[in-house]
């Protein structure tokens, strides 16, 4: 089943179950109002969820209503924990020390992780909202999972059975401040605005085959100001899949349900032509990656930042031609009130000052 | 006003209001069930609750009941956000590279500080379950507040005015991974199991004078395995008060209700004797400061980790006597379940292997 939250003035939001194709919607009132309570008691709501599902599926369900995403807040507005990461190690090798030197061993040996903010999680039109544009505003494209309950020590088997849903996300990097916490020990709150999601999470039976092995074999695309940026495959380069990051998680503590469990942004391994030389055919799923490769091929990068005005949009599309999750498309703006409008000069007056 | 959470086999428990010498409370049911509730909508419940306070304080509560910390939950039991800040530097400088050189500069020119997880808070009588007791298991007292809505870029002052609610906190820290992920860019995901928190949460009000400038001036009481371990001073040495910790969180986003800053471990400034020689008479708020001032002073340190069965008591009273907050009080355990005792000999069988 795909399932999102409604904006309804709350902070929690009205929970609605979406059809397959996200045409129509439905609200879940008589089952649960707010994901969170769902997660809380999964086994409870989910199969009275998945009915309705089923109805609205089938054209059965009797108050079904367009689905518009721009009404919806993050499918899980506010979480309880969140955590990113490193899952794409060409992608972190690239912004790593040595990005001419391919993915080093520790990177492979365990998953880089940290904490996430997760008070304030954006709906996927929701602009972005920042103080600054010129500190390096980079988007973020990759997958994310809301967990269930999960065990201290479980295995990455045993934490893949605690996935309860997944959807896309949009991380917003500030690539200064990441700069300068990187310096002082890794201080992530100022580099870190909030985090976007897609309009809907979506169970990983929806998946079909695309869910396998703890991954999700999807191209994500991602559009910058319309024009294309990347059409990265999810699926293969993934060196740790979504179980083996929640056991790293869950080594020395148990994970309560609704933890929303971010990995990415998505990033290919380079292709090797006949002339020795690397290329990245797929794109990139973030501006930083991009640059790193301009660097290393080029000597220096040619793509600048994100400003204010610019937008970005992260999708999925299934073997169907429909969209998965629906589209992330946000706008980067400023958190000042627009300058107002020189006032129009009145053409007499115009004239006198001629 | 004092609020605590008791246990109902709820994620989030029932609020209860504990009266100002911590002896009866009264559930706030007729005001609102959770903690976060009244945080979401804190100018609504705040004057409910405090009119209920008033009453339990005067003895006029109808269905007031003696209070139990061991019933606690923590304050809030979930946070949809956590974040953990260096406050005292003296204990910073200590941890850190050059721990005989004092607090250096770059430290006293921004706080450090990193998200924390926050799905599962322990009360304050909670035990603390730990896969494994030779991971450098170490305590932390610190001071911790609850802020409601910050907007985004707020000076040190308008954030000061966000906060609701101040409590007591035991920051549980793993020192071997805290090392190895230091290592890796800081990943704490495996190094900081769950916080527990005091039994109550106060408004600043309730400290008297004693909350003054953003900072708690309280003496912070630890005891491990009943023996006092430090008796340190949360005010005088706290570079960075609460509003400049909170300012520097929400540089870059907004901060919403029901956040939790924690600041800690507490740690003062050493004193230096007649003979040139440098002591800390307040003792330590955590056992790796001590380790450092060991290591400082002797070449080496002296004092072990914590080990399974091992207790840890944190608390802080008042100019009166009295606990402010109540008090943390948690044992270390494994979260393997005891080996069965050995099955007694019968002693005709004693007899016989002899």
């Amino acid at each position: 089943m795909k399932l999102a939250t409604y904006k309804d003035g709350s902070r929690d939001g009205q929970l609605v179950v979406v059809s397959r194709d996200l045409s129509t919607a439905h609200y879940a009132t008589g089952i649960a109002h707010r994901l969170q309570q769902v997660l809380d008691d999964w086994n409870f709501f989910a199969p009275q969820l998945q009915d309705l599902s089923s109805a609205l599926n089938s054209g059965k369900a009797r108050h079904a209503f367009p689905f518009d995403p721009a009404m919806c807040m993050a499918p899980l507005p506010r979480a309880f924990q969140r955590v990113e990461g490193q899952a794409w190690l060409h992608h972190a090798a690239l912004l790593g020390d040595t990005p001419d030197a391919g993915v080093p061993d520790d990177l492979r040996a365990a998953p880089t992780m940290h904490q996430g903010g997760s008070d304030d999680l954006l709906g996927p039109c929701d602009p972005v909202v920042l103080p600054d544009e010129t500190t390096g505003i980079d988007f973020g494209a990759g997958i994310a999972v809301i967990t269930g309950d999960v065990a201290m020590g479980a295995t990455p088997e045993q934490a893949l059975d605690g996935i309860r849903l997944v959807m896309l996300s949009n991380g917003i990097v500030l690539r200064e401040p990441a700069r300068a916490g990187q310096a002082r020990g890794s201080d992530h709150v100022q580099s870190r605005p909030a985090t976007a999601f897609s309009p809907v999470a979506v169970t990983p039976d929806e998946l079909g085959e695309a869910w396998a092995g703890g991954r999700a074999h999807l191209t994500v695309q991602c559009h910058w100001n319309s024009k294309r940026f990347g059409l990265c495959d999810a699926g293969a380069d993934m060196h740790f899949h979504f179980g083996q990051l929640m056991a790293h998680l869950c080594r020395t503590r148990r994970v309560r349900a609704g933890t929303i469990v971010n990995a990415g942004p998505v990033g290919n391994a380079p292709v090797t032509g006949d002339d020795g030389r690397r290329s990245w055919p797929k794109g990139c799923a973030c501006i930083a990656e991009k640059r790193a490769i301009e660097t290393l091929l080029d000597g220096q990068p040619s793509t600048g930042f994100m400003r204010f005005g610019d937008t970005v949009r992260i999708e999925s599309r299934g073997r169907d031609g429909h969209s998965v999750f629906g589209a992330i498309d946000q706008l980067i703006r400023s958190d000042r009130p627009e300058p107002p409008a020189p006032e129009p000069v009145a053409e007499d007056e115009a004239l006198q000052q001629a």
